[in-house]
């Protein structure tokens, strides 16, 4: 199981619509294959900060079988003009016992 | 519901040894009031680079409840001098419907 995480940074007083589209997005990423979980976190001491955890079954879930795709390309429309700066986003892999 | 996270960069050759300390370390913040959940996640882009997720009650089981305990100290004690630069600390709120 991989996580995929970004912190993600919105445009200010655009939190309340960057949340109406993301709960629509959910929906899009959940569709797809390898797909386990996600959550969004609002991060308490840094202002329009927030952070995407996305749980996949592989890594190729993520690159290949979701950034290929055409729902892909849905998921940027709801989502990507929120962002300043355009997040980082990195994998994680769990190492406890 | 709470979640603390943390950017952990290990200092180089050490990544073996904070991974056994961190093992005996994760049953100390499991014994304390309102912890919920820990996880150890290693980064597959960025070396020594790890993400600390634990889940607690409320921000003042992690702020007081723990940082001011005993507890800490022994937890301080088996992890601190593995990490360079000292991490930041931030806390999440889940905003997910």
């Amino acid at each position: 199981m991989i996580f995929e995480q970004a912190e993600l940074h919105i445009k200010p007083n655009l939190e309340k619509d960057f949340l109406t589209a993301f709960n629509k997005a959910k929906f899009i990423i959940a569709s797809m294959k390898g797909f386990i979980n996600i959550d969004l976190l609002k991060c308490i001491e840094k202002e329009n900060t927030y952070l995407l955890l996305v749980k996949w079954e592989t890594l190729n879930d993520h690159e290949i079988g979701f950034r290929k795709s055409d729902q892909y390309q849905e998921w940027k429309q709801l989502l990507h003009h929120f962002y300043e700066p355009f997040p980082k986003v990195y994998h994680y892999e769990s190492v406890l016992k």
